[in-house]
């Protein structure tokens, strides 16, 4: 056999929800949250058990986004090369790879029962709103935590300094008093790993939603400036 | 869609020819030898561009020896915790899980191309031969070497004392002498795992396939003893 298939074994919630703006590692965002609801009939509390001990898990998952027919290309070119750079797609963890499996560690929050199902609370996540995933383990410190040697990715890539307007900052204020808890943070760490293609030029106006609001920001001379943070109309 | 479906990328050839004395996770024996055959198409050189930049890859594959039909349990018995007490399947590594997907994360020594095709030679492996590779990724320390919490998997499980008879030892030097480099420190590192299943008594003989060879031990007192290394008749 040379074609292996798997269930879905659970569904995310996440605050991201489309690709623009969400975060190209796991860990990036080290606020976001979501959570993973387990699908029947894997969301027995016992297939749990003991997990709640470890304060990160691993998330195998599909890159949902995908087009099943879209052909893999041997190189991609990466955004913290600069977008004009090629490397091999086995040298990177672009979504366009022959198989589309995404691979995150994840900070545990705990494991509960709501009305939907059983959840797990997931933090630092890379994951859009929707994606499937396939396996959860326990992340194991001695054999995963390695000192190695991360080629053209050896540093987290450097950070844009972010900044809101005089109308943006109240509106986000207002919206933190409404239940939006830290939401000037998680905005300013999304916009802080620079989402925007690589191959953009300066002064353009950008929009992302993040949990049901529309964040409009515009970059100049190197920083971001939100501009405006709404409810989202979709 | 619920079934996700992804084709075989690679097959292992490694130092492990059964599931018998394979280590439980990847880096435990850190001189295990092997490498990854891509198969066509993906065996383009191109497409592992930049790679050779990393110490580590990350490998996602299938557990072969998992029958599709076997129905998964919600606990399992890890061998660490002596085999008695049950763990949710999610809180484990187990081969025996929903989708038997496995994750190791190896270190990558070189790629180079062979009358067979393209190979990457790697070490530190936990993959038995023939393993199916679904993906490989770069690990990319900022993201994924994470200091967790990691329940009751804290700490490498405790090794073993490994010692040879006087005839065991007299082989060894002879094959090593013939061309098994590093056999000796190869058989102690995987017999200083304790492979044997936990509920097993003192006194019994063992033998496991390691390379094309057959090693017999016997466990007395806490500690293993080789007594013999044949060639395998298999």
């Amino acid at each position: 056999v040379d074609t292996y298939c798997y269930q879905k074994i659970g569904v995310v919630s996440s605050c991201y929800k489309e690709k623009f703006g969400t975060p190209r590692q796991a860990g990036l965002v080290p606020i976001a949250r979501g959570h993973i609801r387990i699908l029947p009939p894997y969301d027995e509390d016992e297939a749990f058990r003991g997990l709640e001990g470890f304060s990160h898990i691993w998330l195998i998952w599909h890159f949902d986004g995908v087009r099943a027919q879209q052909k893999w290309q041997p190189t991609v070119r990466p955004p913290r090369l600069g977008g004009n750079r090629r490397i091999g797609v086995f040298a990177s963890r672009s979504p366009f790879r022959p198989n589309p499996l995404g691979l995150s560690a994840v900070k545990l929050l705990g494991i509960h029962r709501a009305e939907e199902g059983l959840l797990l609370e997931i933090q630092g996540l890379d994951l859009i709103e929707g994606t499937s995933i396939l396996d959860i383990k326990p992340y194991v410190t001695y054999a995963d935590a390695i000192t190695a040697e991360s080629g053209y990715a050896k540093t987290i890539p450097e950070s844009m300094s972010v900044s809101f307007t005089r109308q943006a900052s109240d509106k986000v204020a207002a919206l933190e008093s409404a239940g939006y808890s830290d939401l000037e943070r998680l905005i300013s760490q999304i916009l802080a790993q620079n989402p925007r293609p690589a191959y953009h030029k300066d002064g353009a106006l950008y929009r992302m939603r993040v949990l049901d609001l529309e964040v409009c920001w515009e970059v100049k001379g190197g920083s971001s400036c939100v501009v405006d943070v709404l409810h989202s109309i979709y």
